[in-house]
């Protein structure tokens, strides 16, 4: 009697994999959590958080507009900064840059339910990487949103099967269907790939292609939630040739497959600009990127440049939700931009995770066997380790038994496949985060798994 | 091509009646707005914020854990302290009280967005207070779900027609699509009415009466937002005897017809223990509470205590909107808590709300015609004001636009009311708020739609 109450989404939504594997984590209290993509305690931004919030309330003022109701969009100021600063990043270039496209969300994760409730009926499509962000597969899941994967190279979905996959749901009739492509664009979580500017375009051209068969826009949702933690750094670029692409062509890459080899080495393919540079942006691109990883994840602002009806749509529904977001941390992260102290505490967080990513990555060769294939990234808080196929490293799997067992936690990469009936969930996979762990434990903790994994292939 | 690309419910998600209003509150720089449900920003805790925060940031071992990722379901200590503070409130009451069961959420309208979610598929019905809270009504309309109005009373809503109500549902077959009755039990927005204990009980008795026939709970949802905001002191009542409720009954009181008349006037009847405390109610009841309007609604801090399953999955819904709400702002409330400032600030704004009530009435019975009926309140934010039925004040109405020309801005009572078939909407009443108007610009604001009224009257 109790259960039925529920309503469909209700009943759907299910236990998300990441509180199962905090739980786990819980019940041993010597296990090196490598699973989390926390960030690092050590690197919060206690001391310009606190100078930032005494000048906010330090007067009646300035205090008491932090404190009070604000616009449903979030406070122009911050919405401006925000503008401004992935205008930055993306060397200058302002063509759908506008601050009165920008909404200010409870971290993007707010950004990316509001839009998928703004787009997506039970039964809809939207295609993702294969493999992606599992609490997007959560939120799809819980929505009754079908989720189609596309193959992920380290530079970016496999374009050949995207059209592949297109075309057969325009034949399956089901295009009509399909809403938006989702691809996590710098250092993806889990792989740590990055999607190269010329994908990004090939991406939203074909994309286009297939509007007329589906009856209305296909939307590229990009999610740049990582963008900021490069390990190089990404100074902005000359505006003008570099940025913008003019006539680019489809680029197919072999597949790379030294053990440890890098996805996205080089400077600028760490910081290629966003799809917002490309043209036609303003009308197809969503997108989302957050101050919870650069910044604080305890201070919670995410935000997205949406384009119309997509962006008005957001905004009404983020009044239902919640009337806006809180004030005081809008007004928290725009005095940390306005004042340059955001830049600087940025530049400190990517010297510190890259320093955590050397120490993983040279644990990783010391102490994983040569078989285990390693994707190095060029930023985020990730590595990405795909054990010969026979071997399995899912949830239930003796690989992870093991590795529990030694005290040490990994995400199963299984959990970040959609559920897509046109192929098997790969099992062989494992996402190794350096974010929160110390440096002490990343070494310890990929010794312990290296020793597992050694055993399980030694079988 | 672009509209079709939306979902239901985004093509159903209109644009909010409050941000309307709040536009034509832009365009008129001399309006006086008595519309806004805004707090008063000159009792807004600024001093009190920077001190906690300071607390909180001054070191690296508490203010780490303030800007990294939290729980889903929010601090334990918050909610421990919420649970107490409610407790205190109920008069030492702990039956439903367990901190278990608290979320804290994005202020009290993401748990009500979150608690919809949880319960209803489109077509599912709510019944809700005839008036009600209006972004209440845009989350049902934007998410499909039906509301059927029960009429209210300035002790809250009239027993005989929540009866009368179940039963044609039952009898048309719909009581099994009915999810729960929602209700703004303190200084009720828009009438200022608080409903009673034996209100609560009898309704509770009531809605337990149908579950059978239902099928499934039939739950109260109670939203006591404006709980805290009582004009007499809401001290603690001994426990025992009078707080709970054992053999109570229907009591039926003659609609009150004085034109300026109290609701609930005296302090035991400002602040009835809420329903948490009643038999049963650990089962049924979902409670809504915040700290957005007694303490800051730009930190943005509110919470639930739900019964089970809500409870399990509305804390899943939420780990897919934002993983739980921003850890830094959950401290600051625990901290304000824990060292007495809130309830010392929580004193000080009621007092501040006492004084600007006293100066509404005063100048409402100075000014409005002795033909409109005002609903004074014993706590909140708000006067409710009825017109003789032959004078609309609706959105179109010449009242309005005289208001507006007037330079002075009330809600529409109209905007209040549901979409029910049953009835048609009253369009004779008017929500005028003392929340963030000055004493100043009450007495002219006041003075202006008098004149307004006198002249509609006269013709």
């Amino acid at each position: 009697m109790k259960q039925n109450v529920l309503s469909k989404m209700g009943r759907r939504t299910g236990v998300p994999p990441i509180s199962w594997l905090m739980q786990t984590a819980l019940t041993r209290p010597k296990l090196i959590s490598l699973a989390a993509g926390f960030t690092d305690n050590s690197t919060l931004p206690v001391e310009i958080s606190r100078k930032v919030l005494n000048e906010i309330l330090r007067s009646p003022k300035t205090g008491q507009p932090a404190l009070q109701y604000g616009i449903t969009a979030g406070e122009m100021n911050l919405r401006t900064l925000t503008a401004k600063h992935l205008q930055k990043l993306d060397g200058g270039h302002d063509r759908a840059h506008s601050p009165e496209h920008v909404i200010i969300t409870g971290g993007s994760q707010q950004l990316l339910y509001m839009t998928l409730e703004a787009l997506c009926d039970e039964g809809d499509i939207i295609l993702v990487e294969d493999p992606t962000y599992f609490v997007f597969l959560s939120i799809l899941q819980s929505r009754g949103i079908k989720a189609r994967g596309v193959k992920l190279e380290r530079d970016g979905i496999d374009l050949a099967h995207l059209e592949e996959v297109l075309e057969r749901l325009k034949k399956s009739g089901e295009l009509r269907r399909v809403k938006a492509l989702y691809l996590v664009t710098y250092f993806q979580n889990p792989t740590g790939a990055t999607t190269s500017l010329v994908k990004k375009a090939a991406t939203l051209k074909l994309l286009k292609k297939y509007e007329r068969a589906a009856g209305h826009p296909l939307y590229l949702l990009e999610d740049a939630a990582y963008r900021e933690l490069s390990f190089s750094s990404p100074s902005p670029r000359p505006s003008g040739e570099r940025a913008g692409v003019r006539g680019f062509e489809l680029e197919t890459k072999g597949l790379l497959t030294p053990t440890l080899s890098s996805v996205g080495g080089g400077e600028g393919e760490n910081a290629p600009p966003t799809s917002l540079t490309l043209p036609g942006a303003a009308e197809r691109v969503i997108y989302t990127g957050t101050y919870s990883k650069p910044y604080a994840p305890g201070a919670r602002v995410g935000f997205g440049i949406l384009p119309e009806p997509i962006f008005t749509t957001v905004q009404r529904i983020k009044g239902n939700h919640d009337f806006g977001s809180a004030n005081l941390l809008q007004q928290l992260l725009a005095g940390a931009l306005a004042s340059g102290l955001y830049d600087k505490h940025v530049a400190k967080v990517r010297k510190n995770y890259s320093h955590k990513a050397a120490v993983m990555k040279q644990a990783l060769a010391e102490h994983f066997p040569k078989s285990v294939e390693i994707w190095e990234s060029g930023g985020g808080l990730y590595f990405w380790a795909r054990l010969p196929k026979k071997i399995s490293a899912g949830v239930k799997s003796k690989v992870f038994q093991a590795a529990l067992k030694a005290d040490v936690l990994y995400v199963p990469g299984e959990l970040c496949y959609a559920d897509d009936p046109s192929r098997k969930k790969p099992d062989n996979e494992m996402r190794i985060s350096f974010g929160s762990a110390s440096v002490d434990n990343i070494r310890e903790g990929i010794r312990r798994l290296g020793a597992v994994l050694r055993k399980a292939l030694a079988r």
